[in-house]
């Protein structure tokens, strides 16, 4: 069983990843590598992105407000935990079509040592008969197995062999977006009194956003390859149209394409101007990579309000739903995201998810 | 009143920085973000800038000669503080006119939490009434609420509304020169007996440098854009010259303009050739960014010491000023410095300021 | 005696570095600088090479099979230590002829902090009395004093003065490879039953190998002047041909010169595809940088089991000595070495190690 995932290439022992028909319905993938994250982990995170959320920022202020020190950023512990799952899963996909119901469970520290699991929750031949689509549930763990993170995901994935006949075709039920009493796993009880806006550097608190607010995020941030890599790296993530420009040059983009969650990242930190006292990232209700990101593009973003909601048993923070559109060469001003049907040319990321806000 | 520094913008809930009328006489701007800075930073630090003083690289060695372990490099502390200001002083600015007064007070580890503290100290507006100078005095403090840092600076900021009224004219008086008692607040009282030249790379002490002493520092190393993007971003530093190709495509330059601080880091880093037990800034007289600096160029640089001095109440280290001179794609062989009235026109910097050397 | 090899350079008091005549037999040369290599450095590592091997991914894993916590990758001490040599030994250096009887020798962890010693070995002058040959053993210590690394190796070094009188012609001895009772010294007694191939993501053991097995390594990776400046000055190799695009504009590739040592890390990155349980590198009996390497170039690697040994006294591990072959801009599918005398000009790296498997 397991073996099949761990076969041997016609080359050697190398790793071929898995294929449409190496996947059944209820199987259990443990990923490699297990990895501790530590402070150097944080500040290359840092450099790479700029991220100033202060609660992530600093120890002192992350204590004063109910944490035992400064919290891992929630997408670094996504990218770490994404990553161990892209050697088994998606090695040979053709797409990452989506993610759903993605929810921070617990908060995380320096030192912590992540593992993850996936679980195959759904599986569908495409007519073609030569790809399918899996739908995986991963999940990670820290060091005491307690659970940190638990997503789904779904990817169109080759068929090793097209006359493979096609299992039974299971579509999984996923929530549109996590609801609310959900959101506040990760996040301690805090002191709002003292949590201090002003060294946050935003005096905006959860009341002061409403439904249906944009926001521009303003200033935008142009990608080196160097820089890509290096984080993508750092996560453990293999996926080879990422770092080999010898295939890339012959390839599809002609180019390296850059890490979906990448732009994640970058939108992320851009939106702490005009969000910066959204902490947290709580879940990710769905994502969507519109269009790809080369080095040398600049990135933009603006976020719009989808809604605003208490957290049951919780009266220190408040969530955001938001939808944060990144583009790329070109300023969000005037808010872009589509003409008629489609995406503007310029929108390269489409995210759906939940923040906490103090309140 | 502190409502007018994180007043909305038009567009959302974004930062749009501060114009010269939003300045007062006497006002004191509390910065974000708090900022915790740790052994991950320095090793980045370090990857960036290739620095090798001794006491700086090895606990071992730090503690041998009586810090509890290897302090935090002094201008890595300079620019997260500096950077702290960024956002509040130099986000409209157009030009970064001078430093005066900068001294390092306290020793710091890995582990200190940085806040910043500026107070608007002159106000001048220019003629053109399109624009005027501000002079603040910024100070970065640790988690204890220790002073660690204090400086000046000046810079040339956009008015909002060209028919405000201009405040009050007034000047500041700095001083040419930070005075050598007030130099050793961050150097630990040392054992120079214990102090290894052989380990440390040079023989030269204190004693071994005369005024009028000129060193080519031999070295160039060329500037990346990934570097100079993850240096500043490290330093949670936005100004937005330094990350946007986009708009700085149409812009004075053409392209990214790579921040000061990048520069007299690099230039600190290559002057280990030649002085090599200079083992600690205390502090900086003044600094002119003569000339831009752009990915590609090589960075060389050569010093001359202006001024060697003993420290009242201190027979363990002595001070040197140092003039280092800072030129791109031009070695240093035989010390460019000006043609007439005028800057060479590889020189991108002109620093003054004192180093501590053990007797 | 060792003022020499400290002595001022015509233009102040930078390192000339050391010219042929120079060296003496016997003589030992303690080199600057000291440097704790802390979890800031392991990430950064980590982040520029990607390395998986599980034993130095997570604390957890290292402690269940036996290591107080995970230790950090051989390589990085490795780089760290040559480091230090390079000022004193190679700074005049024509060529780096070889390696060999490299042994690691202690298991190290974050926090230790690395001093060098080198004695010279062997000396030569060459037939044209320009030039000769200086042969030299290293070694790294620990902050204890304990030896944790130990190589020789020999580079061509101009003369200062053609004139200069050659000394006695030595040559030392060298062991064409480590033998297998001296490889465990850096690797604690292992529970292999706790050793879980899966977390690993390889289920090959020491048993799974054979004599004359050829692995592909199957991906590729482009590498960036931001990424090999960052890493080999992270190990304060000051090697003027990696980082000064002015000079080697003009030099003998028109282009800085990517350090020899970034290919084995690459390599030993890529060969964990196929390898994923060799998680240590006990010894390098020798290496030849076959090609130049630059940025742009995408780095493949091909691996052959030149020998299977048990350890004496060790029934925990075993030994594989592998030549691991890395390529530039060519995939290795082929296993690419040699066209009759002469390398497949793709070829970089012909490394001959030793590495340590679970049994």
């Amino acid at each position: 069983m397991r073996s099949r995932f761990v076969s041997a290439s016609a080359s050697g022992r190398t790793n071929p990843g898995n294929f449409f028909e190496d996947f059944r319905l209820g199987q259990r993938i443990r990923h490699a590598t297990p990895r501790t994250v530590t402070v150097g982990d944080v500040a290359l995170y840092n450099g790479l992105f700029g991220a100033r959320f202060a609660v992530q920022s600093s120890d002192v202020f992350a204590q004063k407000i109910g944490y035992p020190r400064s919290p891992l950023d929630d997408l670094l512990v996504f990218h770490v935990v994404f990553g161990k799952t892209v050697a088994d899963i998606s090695l040979n996909a053709i797409a990452n079509l989506g993610y759903a119901d993605c929810r921070f469970l617990k908060p995380v520290f320096p030192g912590a040592t992540f593992t993850a699991i996936s679980e195959v929750i759904g599986l569908k031949e495409n007519s073609n008969r030569k790809t399918g689509i899996v739908y995986v549930r991963s999940r990670g763990f820290d060091e005491t197995g307690d659970a940190v993170l638990d997503f789904a995901r779904w990817v169109m994935v080759r068929k090793r062999d097209e006359t493979a006949p096609a299992p039974a075709e299971t579509i999984p039920q996923l929530p549109g977006a996590v609801e609310p009493e959900q959101l506040a796993g990760a996040c301690p009880r805090i002191d709002t009194a003292a949590y201090d806006t002003s060294l946050a550097g935003s005096p905006y608190r959860f009341g002061d956003y409403k439904v249906g607010d944009r926001i521009d995020h303003v200033d935008g941030v142009t990608v080196e390859e160097a820089e890509h890599q290096i984080a993508t790296r750092l996560y453990q993530n293999t996926a080879r149209i990422h770092f080999n420009l010898f295939a890339e040059s012959t390839g599809r983009f002609g180019r390296r394409l850059i890490y979906g969650g990448h732009a994640i990242s970058l939108a992320r930190a851009l939106s702490f101007n005009g969000l910066g006292n959204a902490f947290h990232v709580a879940a990710i209700n769905g994502g969507r990579h519109v269009a790809p990101l080369f080095a040398g593009n600049t990135v933009f973003a603006w976020s719009e309000v989808l809604a605003s909601a208490g957290i049951p048993g919780r009266k220190d923070v408040g969530a955001l739903r938001l939808r944060t559109i990144a583009t790329k060469d070109r300023p969000c001003t005037d808010f872009p995201l589509k003409s008629g049907d489609n995406y503007d040319p310029a929108v390269i990321l489409d995210l759906d998810y939940w923040v906490l806000m103090p309140v």
